[in-house]
């Protein structure tokens, strides 16, 4: 039923996504370096100016064109402006070698099983499945959701303390609506997940980096600034298999951590969305584990399940938790049902479980051959990370080298990565590069990550 | 594979979202009405004092309690407190016929078509129906929506001008979100849909009502204020069906509409939520089809397909939407692909229009059935809407009744309403209340509104 100009390739929707958000921060970058100059006034007859006079120049009903740009919120400010519209617009090519975004293979997606249940509930559940959910998630999901937590972390959230989200991005976004005010100080990892950056750059939070190096974050270093003044009122932290690093927090640091949110009383948002992806032994206690006073926890199902319905859940104090809904009533209001139900059906079923073991060898691998064409192929100077599990390896290239000068070279060599500036609040990654390996198909890998080798040989060689 | 415990009652959850809402607003109302206390500070020991002093008093590592509300947002403050978490975590009770909740009616929903159609994308399709979607929505579904609105509004967007939502109201907050400054002005119907109200004030906009008659707004009123200086930035609109009302905009109060959007330059916001849900004669033309230049279309396909993935679109100016795409980047990033690839292939097989034929008979005899009833049960000087189309019907009480305080007294009696009240931006609605009759079964209806009379004589003969 699908007309043939629309063009469902299997991969060319989501090539398209990657390279939108790789264009978006592209641009994002260069739109912080022209000084914001897009929000700037125009000489186009703007919002503000026929909302000051209510000037009548459109009176004739005709569609000139408004500069609605005049309008918008100041918070949208450091978010980058019009010119991200048309890039997002580009429809993507679709022989690139694509290591940007942090997808899910298919490869690992449910089937069979998953298309059997939810034929089942739609026909034999409608009432509850294609209906509007509860704002924190149908009842008999938490439950579930609950118990796996129980099983996996050794702790269960009571009632109150556990909401369905729309996945993880939608915890941060709904915290940092109900928390942060403008000017709020949110400390993360240095680097981190950019869209968690975004999202609390969203609400004005003045957003600070603490470093990290092989053992996870500098927590002695967050000690220190925390002794100088610092008052953070929101700690984002990845401590499993970290977006974009793939390093992980040591259980010293970990237990440390909480002790520094109790004492200076912020609280930590833990984003576990790669936790259940190592590919050894199982990672150290999760923070909500450690501490649920002071942690919440922000969990996905798009890594370990599907991101096709949007789910992930929020663990943390009822106070919180309690917030977050209300926020939530004037978002989506809910998240799906019929992803809701799926979900634990499939969960209840051990199906969950089985796929994410797949999953976890399937991503060692894909992990294994990065690193190995890592080896072959990279210029001398150059270090990488070798992750224990998730999505990612960190590239840090020799020489000077500007990663988000070379993506045009790139593109053009038709092999995409993310550059590393955007994953730090201020400054920093001009020469460093993520991988994300986790959707590159086996046979491409080597090729792909030769092809990023010569990008950087070439402009070492012309330095 | 559901314990038997978690309980799984057909209609159990909805009732429970039902009395969630209801609870909800009434709570808000007594929220506002005790002055904000409950962000007032406390004694117990809070969040603003440990980042203070840093103080140790929680160095043991105990898991003292937080007091997280300290830390709230200023935006968040009037959207209520924390005695909203208690009421929400309420579970419904199972006997109550309930008007309250905009749900549309689950006969409605599709069945066996669509469980072939998900278990076929599921099969078939897991690398784009289970995959992340283009934040602004799949290509071909954003192409059948277009298609959609071309034949029903004679009006097609262009290339982005169109993105695929997480329902009506995700379109709401991804505006505020990107448009609304603390203070600024949004003009609304006054009665309006409550959720608007809630998810501009939740950006600080200073909500301003403008009074309906039934011909729909009095955009004579609106005149005589633009002309006296009022300077909305956004205009909401319900113009077919509208909620809380049931009437509708005439085709000439549109065209003066536009006009003063052109010549103020606000945005118009349009819900247009019920416009398929008509009993009788088409509507009039939309006003996004009237005026794309100032008008942002926000449409949902949970009344019309189910709500059970969450759905919709927005359709406007390019800038404008090319800014909510932006902010949906930081909210869920993408609306569910399953959902989207579903509503394609149900709609593009003409299911869709058949269902919403069906639709329409449903709720236009259950309109009617309630009309009889209120005709029947209601006391001397009761007065009603009857709405052409939609979910809604408002009710006037006679003599100076209070609405909100009359809920107690409906819930005993097992019926449940939407007082007036937080329909209106301020100081309405006590003596009104809104009946959702979509949801009630047909052999309730009179019943229901039965009770709701009975609670209301009880009132006057009391006064």
């Amino acid at each position: 039923m699908v007309p043939s100009d629309v063009g469902y390739a299997k991969r060319g929707g989501v090539i398209n996504v990657n390279l939108a958000w790789w264009d978006f921060y592209i641009c994002k970058i260069r739109c912080q370096e022209m000084g914001r100059t897009m929000t700037a006034a125009t000489e186009q007859r703007d919002w503000s100016t026929a909302q000051r006079d209510g000037s009548t120049a459109q009176r004739d009903g005709s569609t000139a064109q408004h500069d609605w740009s005049a309008g918008l919120a100041r918070r949208t400010h450091s978010l980058g402006g019009g010119e991200i519209t048309a890039i997002l617009a580009l429809a993507g090519a679709t022989d690139v070698i694509t290591f940007s975004g942090g997808f899910p293979d298919p490869a690992t997606f449910p089937t069979g099983v998953l298309a059997e249940i939810a034929a089942r509930l739609i026909s034999e559940d409608a009432g509850v499945a294609l209906q509007y959910s509860a704002t924190e998630g149908l009842a008999g999901v938490r439950d579930y959701v609950s118990g796996r937590l129980a099983s996996l972390e050794g702790r269960a959230p009571c009632a109150g303390q556990l909401m369905v989200t729309s996945g993880g991005i939608d915890c941060m976004e709904l915290l940092a609506k109900s928390f942060v005010d403008p000017g709020d100080v949110v400390a993360v990892e240095a680097p981190t997940y950019l869209g968690a950056i975004m999202a609390f750059r969203g609400y004005e939070a003045d957003v600070r980096g603490v470093p990290v190096d092989g053992d996870g974050m500098r927590v002695d270093v967050l000690t220190e600034l925390l002794a100088d003044g610092l008052r953070p009122k929101i700690l984002y932290t990845i401590p499993d298999f970290q977006n974009p690093t793939g390093l992980s927090m040591t259980a010293d640091r970990r237990r440390d951590l909480v002790g520094l949110a109790r004492r200076y009383g912020f609280l930590i948002l833990e984003d576990v969305a790669y936790r259940e992806l190592g590919f050894g032994a199982a990672p150290p206690p999760s923070l909500w584990s450690l501490a649920p006073d002071v942690v919440l926890q922000a969990g996905t199902f798009s890594k370990i399940f599907f991101p096709g319905v949007r789910l992930g859940w929020a663990a943390g104090p009822e106070q919180i938790i309690s917030r977050l809904v209300v926020a939530k009533q004037n978002s989506d209001q809910c998240s799906g049902a019929l992803g809701q139900r799926m979900l634990e059906e499939y969960g209840r079923g051990g199906h969950l479980d089985r796929q994410i073991v797949r999953s976890r060898a399937l991503y060692a691998r894909r992990a294994g051959l990065t690193s190995d064409a890592l080896a072959a192929h990279m210029p001398d100077g150059a270090t990488w990370t070798t992750p224990d599990g998730g999505f990612y390896i960190w590239l840090t290239a020799p020489g000077g080298v500007d990663t988000v000068a070379l993506s045009a070279a790139a593109r053009a060599r038709k092999v995409a990565y993310v550059p590393g500036r955007p994953f730090y609040p201020a400054g920093n990654g001009a020469t460093q590069i993520r991988l994300a390996y986790s959707r590159v198909a086996d046979d491409l890998i080597d090729e792909g990550v030769r092809r990023i080798g010569e990008v950087l040989r070439t402009a070492l060689e012309q330095k």
